[in-house]
């Protein structure tokens, strides 16, 4: 059987691994203030190219866009976000919990828009019924978005533009963050997302570590008390060295990167396995999820030899399926995976 | 001038009044526990047709939107509404306040349809990802709508099988009940409201009284502890007795349907003086709310000696305004508007 | 019968009362943007001598802690009181709902003390473990204290400095206000309060209105955004004109004034009556609260002709009582009360 | 250097960390539908003798607190607990997040006792104030206590019959659950644990594992959409199965067991080395954590050669210290930590 339901179906890579079990004896003091965590903040601050900003670890993405939303927001606050955004649907109401509004704009790709943003908000501000309605006071999208797509770094400016025009603040969801930065089509890199956001995160449990995610900002006097509103949330690890030991890792050489460019490479691949049979890919995806229409008996032919994911209900005939990649995709993973589809075909 | 804002802008109906006057010496213990109150209550559940029902008072319909969803919700709960529904726009979060999204569905006339939730339903319980997301555990509508407009007895009986059908619990905001029974259009009475719904409230604040909401319930057990549940929200009246005193005066005569049927007559007499002179009615409203669409000449020469709502933003050319009736509408009223606008249709 | 139970068991005093009944034709603007709110702020702001200052009026008391406390904490803030505060034991968990830990220090006589409060905040700052504690933010007393006390200017200036040393707020919930200022015991005016801390509430509801407390602050910068808070928390009213009358009503004159000097006077004479014959106050109280240890026959034979409090459980022998006064309490009432103690006391 | 400062200062006990290594490489589902997961659960309840119960995992012990608190109360619910307890203390307001009060009793020893709460509760229920306060609906109580306490059998059945009696659940955090069970002082299996409560959890994170705790219950009927409330919490892990695999481990042979007796008794070898010098403990513990009142040279010289926590502010001449034991502490350690002692005292 060949996996692609998501990237986090393994455990973590194997030279985090080996950081975790070379570690696992010496003793630290909790909840952060080790010097794992120390190091691991100090090189993802020179990633991003931002010296004078800070790095918190959280243990996973609901969690920590939770725990960020709720401090970047004052409490009759609210977040504006596309309409499959992950907090807009899967974290359950997360961002509700603590009182803050999900206010989402429509769509079409799963991208916010500057000039839908702009509306929005000239539309609010000109309403003199203001006072009742929730105030838009924080942007968040995703880099990859939900579906796989990318920012171009001339979106992501004119995005953080009108949030400046607006006082709002801008936060990024990376939850998938490597494979947006290893992608082909991706002009951005680490230091210019810190320099076009407020804060964002790098996702960690998606990309190679067994849990984790380091959330970055140039701005820290916009995370007053953070450490005690992620213990009020329940999200403050008393092992923290745990977190700081694999961003470390990540961090300290170009894995990384390397864990990014190696996933993406084999979801190109695998893009290519499908599209050369004629299977349209749904989304224009240069990233680690797939999306494709496939007729419904490959799928279920297919599903003999691999595990993936329907993406939304069965279609009568055809549907939507996703496959994604991550760093324990391997280039017999696709074979086995274009045997399948082989016989199929005829 | 003559004023159509809205239905909340003078004070409370002559005998309502007459009746706090009268009343305004009297010893009575507080927070509801009182014999006006009790009284309010019994005359509420004999014209509701459910004497086992049981009857709350609040002071405004956003606390008593924000207390009942409270009550009727789990924990992890969240409420499907219309997109326009006041709860989702103009309420600031209050439902969000304790941790409830708001659900919306497309709406084009402002109004849910029973297929559309049950389809959202039916797509809801068979995504796997279901516990990812807020579970829709109640509806809430508005009758009349934010835009005037009714449900029919056949919409609602078939909104409320489908809440059945998904064990989902519906809620009736009646912030304008007065006008919605009243109409013309109406097909509904209280007892059938009572009937068809979990809860739901009769409105005082905009149908007569000088503040006040009784929420309706003919399933008491699903109340539980609900008098302390006000307090925590900051709703319990410490003078309850107020409440119950406007509550009793409305009820024991007939005194909410006069109410409503000199506002709602008013409403289609207003509505005849625009169409008549060719100015179209935006949505079909048989309530005490009308929208028009009117030339921006129009519309400021009439500013001169009335007042009323410009909804949404104005247009290059006309735009679209709201005029509001109530109690405190007369004929001379309407007839001062009449004479403002002959003059600005030569 | 004669009542004593509480300052909230009748209507509004008759001047107020008339206010409404003159007003209650004028058509207004909803939610406090008229003209009777504009005086009413006006004049209180004068009468506290903060020009610069700002008023918001809400409905009941309860409400106005929790929304004012909402505003005046960050997220992860608690509030420090005595333990016998109103929001730490009768507000049904209203400071809790939005997520504020209410932190009570030990009170023998219900009032806080400057050097205890001094005590913990230096102990919870020399606590390594701060970050997994709730931050003290604000320091909460009642004036007049739920037991009738009062704080002296001397008292309050030196709680008002430990706060401004640990950068905490200071907010005075004043539900018996014009009992506190009328007492003969009392060394502040209502323009001290005003400058001895950062917001406070002028009681109406058990002070002469029908219902509305006015919440003053010399700090404006520290309410932003409020009203919209306010109806996030339900806590605005619709015909917001109505607190405006009754607070202009109660300021314009010496209205307030007049109710708190009448009701101590009531109160004082009180307590003479029980005090001649023996009984004892068990606190010291010079406002209109006033609490008597009797023995158990007596309270069963005063119980025929009056009506008040048990101050909680009752003993085997003898139990506490509570007695409160307000504008509608008169002579009459008092030797009504002397005559049912008389044969009680043979 | 020896370090003594906690439980949670290492990796996992070297039995579950080669698990984890065994296992990373493995493809499972996530959210922990996975077998490992099914496996733990499956031995958990065997051992706790409750085959119909259930079992969830979550990360850390204030996250686990605050979900399951919050699931097992209504909304205006508080929770009673020890002044000194966990949730009162040192969770940052965790449990308040979500609108819970913490009900504290007076506790000499650190500990609840069934009388006390039962007056509690024969207060609250007899007082007719009772809708104005939180209503109290859980018993929480750490086993061992945060002192190192435990509570007989006789005095667990004692209190879990109050809570009956009153309509409460009893919910017990057992973050140190492994030495509280392995005690010589202990006469509480995991079966009468599981058997005198609601739910209770069986700490990991500082007992043997990388992370994690488990929460079990005997009634799964009060656990409701328990998976979307951890979600909603931020604390659903990704890789679940990284719980799974750890507790399977500990489970599956002797080996929470063997770690519990292993601390203990070098705990209890560690006061020996205290008390032979003439150190008083300053609690009478027979778990993991011990405590000593020290001069202050003595500390002072200490700190050259151990690491360990002043417990509380440091006193005049002599101060109170925590040592803590776990499953790294060895025989060497004590060693060590008495020679450190050696040359100090004489």
């Amino acid at each position: 059987m060949v996996y692609f339901n998501s990237d986090y179906m393994v455990g973590a890579h194997p030279e985090v691994l080996a950081r975790l079990i070379e570690t696992n004896a010496a003793h630290t003091v909790g909840y952060g203030d080790d010097e794992y965590t120390a190091r691991a903040r100090e090189l993802i601050l020179r990633r991003c190219e931002i010296p004078s900003g800070n790095v918190f670890f959280m243990v996973g993405g609901t969690q920590t866009n939770a725990v960020v939303i709720d401090r970047l927001t004052d409490r009759n606050d609210g977040v504006i976000a596309a309409e499959t955004a992950h907090i807009a649907v899967h974290e359950a109401g997360a961002i509700e919990l603590t009182g803050h509004k999900v206010l989402t704009l429509p769509d079409p790709e799963g991208k916010l828009r500057a000039d839908a943003i702009d509306r929005y908000m000239s539309t609010f501000y000109s309403d003199e019924t203001n006072p009742h309605m929730v105030r838009p006071a924080i942007v968040y999208l995703s880099f990859p978005t939900e579906l796989g797509l990318l920012y171009s770094k001339q979106e992501l400016e004119d995005i953080y533009n009108v949030c400046r025009r607006w006082n709002m603040l801008l936060y990024i969801d990376g939850a998938r963050m490597a494979y947006g930065l290893a992608s082909p089509a991706n002009d951005l890199e680490l230091s210019d997302i810190a320099r076009l956001c407020d804060a964002f995160y790098i996702g960690g449990t998606k990309c190679g570590a067994l849990f984790g995610e380091a959330v970055v900002t140039r701005r820290p006097e916009l995370f007053n008390r953070f450490i005690s509103l992620m213990k009020m949330h329940g999200a403050l690890l008393a092992k923290g060295r745990l977190l700081g030991v694999q961003f470390e890792t990540l961090f300290e050489s170009d894995l990384y990167e390397r864990i990014g460019r190696h996933a993406v490479d084999m979801a190109l691949k695998l893009r290519e396995i499908f599209t050369a049979r004629g299977y349209r890919a749904v989304y224009d995806s240069p990233t680690n999820q797939q999306f494709f229409q496939l007729p419904n008996d490959v799928v279920e032919r297919l599903k003999a030899g691999a595990s993936f994911e329907l993406w939304g209900a069965p279609g009568p005939s055809a549907s939507t399926v996703r496959f994604v990649t991550d760093w324990a995709t391997t280039s017999a993973t696709l074979d086995t995976l274009a045997t399948l589809l082989q016989p199929l075909s005829h």
